[in-house]
């Protein structure tokens, strides 16, 4: 469970549903807090290693790639890497390359879907999106150069008998390409201001979150040489979390206002966007929430304690107010 | 040498600079028209065994990904691709996996770089550019997809002890990474209506289409289990006939006339490209076109008389009129 301080700023007030699965944490002292901030800078570190530097000819590119990728993002997926590897009994030496390659790969979607030609969004995190800074083309660009670096990135990780390199870029262009990350966009593009059913909108969330997610999570376990029986509870932990996320997501876009959230609420409703509770409704959508996190959480179980900061990451995750 | 059907075509008028090369030619029987028809047939049909289908949802993408990558492009990289196999003893079947996914970058860079945000044209090939039928978000995202689609192919292609998976995937992320094809496209941004150099106008060509020739040779040479001198050739090969073919390409744009050419004459003037005739002179630009293609001829000496297919495919690029 999360320490005190992350616990108080997570709480939900008057989103008690949550409540009943507190008593599936086997850690109540994991310290979050400090696993994010250790593991969040180990993985800045590797990054700002892994990349070509700002001055790197044409330092436009490295620019504009480093600008959305220090932006100050969670890093959620890297810590989520990180803590499968660790439930595994791996080490964050094998597994950050992984982390490092799921981040870009996530900067890279982010820029992408931010362009005027998609989503046509002017301010990510409080700040400029890539393209208001460095223009369409350039951020186009450094969108397909991070993309092409996460598996540049992999390629360097280090591999196992069970689980080669061929296996581990797979992994991350399966997440990435047209049946996954790239058909959630389209989809998501594809279904703005029209009805679409609630089939659909998990069709959406399994792509553009569940995917990355699932493989972020499987990608820590490789790294520490998981058995097949671990891989198949991060993907199913993995699974369940993208999609817990993202209806909760569209939860607090309807119940929470603008200054709880810290960005536009309402904003999904607003741009024709399907969300789970115009389409089935709030409390509906507070029961499908309960029951992702619930399954989320009961695949945990195979790792038998190890999977402490796994488990207070989908706290922070799914356990939250903004 | 090619056929006499195919030197007829590709003979040119007045360009008499190229023929004292031609008796570098080894094979003077050497096919070509046979040998790229047969090729771009399995080339074409393994690309189709690749791709999802148009059917495969979201359909759209799938369409979109399959419109670029099967409209009549001339599979130059994966002719490359193959022949180097060939020259090193290798096999067509495992080297075609390598070819389709070189293409696949070839495409995606093509879809990208076509955008209104980039070089904003609309017909490529005679046919309206990929964003012109299915918009500009459809068209990034199906450039996104085929880029990850080529390191799913490359993940499946054979690996060698001396060639395993991690490196045939590094070769394809560095030639296409953003200190190559992306850094070249970058340089070409920003290089438009400035005068540049001839230094910088080569760093252009080097990125924009060395980079990815090199790599396609240098990937069929390692699916061929190659020597490393092999490999050093390939790549000595590969990279002047990129940097050939580049000049080669702006002579014709101010020598030819559009009817000649098949497509607009003068388009990089018009563009306020740099060229090398407009940077070094017409005469300066021939002689450096012949020294890279004696250069290229040269380096398939390595081969000792099994490089028929890679000259052929040299003087069919080099050699020509249009």
């Amino acid at each position: 469970m999360p320490s005190s301080r992350l616990r108080k700023t997570h709480r939900l007030p008057g989103r008690f549903f949550f409540l009943k699965y507190r008593h599936m944490s086997a850690t109540t002292q994991f310290d979050l807090p400090d696993f994010l901030a250790t593991r969040t800078e180990a993985v800045n570190r590797a990054l700002n290693r892994f990349l070509p530097s700002e001055k790197t000819r044409p330092a436009t590119i490295h620019k504009a790639m480093r600008y959305s990728l220090f932006a100050g993002g969670k890093r959620m997926r890297p810590a989520l890497c990180l803590a499968a590897a660790e439930a595994c009994g791996g080490s964050d030496a094998a597994a950050l390359p992984l982390a490092c390659a799921v981040e870009c790969i996530h900067t890279y979607s982010l820029i992408h879907d931010d362009l005027p030609a998609m989503d046509n969004d002017d301010f990510r995190r409080g700040k400029p999106t890539n393209h208001k800074v460095f223009g369409d083309g350039i951020a186009v660009l450094a969108g397909d150069a991070l993309l092409t670096q996460a598996f540049e990135i992999t390629a360097q990780a280090k591999g196992w008998p069970r689980y080669p390199h061929r296996d581990l870029i797979l992994e991350i262009a399966k997440a990435s390409g047209s049946l996954q990350l790239v058909a959630g966009q389209v989809a998501d593009l594809e279904g703005e201001g029209k009805k679409i059913s609630a089939g659909e909108l998990r069709y959406i969330h399994e792509r553009k979150t569940s995917a990355l997610l699932c493989c972020s999570v499987r990608l820590g376990g490789m790294s520490a040489n998981c058995t097949p029986t671990q891989l198949r509870a991060l993907t199913d932990f993995g699974y369940h979390v993208g999609l817990a996320f993202q209806v909760i997501d569209d939860i607090l876009d309807v119940t929470q206002t603008s200054e709880q959230l810290g960005k536009t609420a309402g904003k999904d409703t607003k741009a024709q966007k399907a969300t789970y509770p115009a389409i089935v409704g709030l409390e509906k959508s507070r029961k499908i929430a309960g029951q992702l996190t619930a399954k989320a959480f009961a695949a945990l179980k195979a790792f038998k304690g190890r999977a402490g900061a796994l488990e207070a990451l989908a706290e922070f995750l799914l356990k939250r107010d903004k």
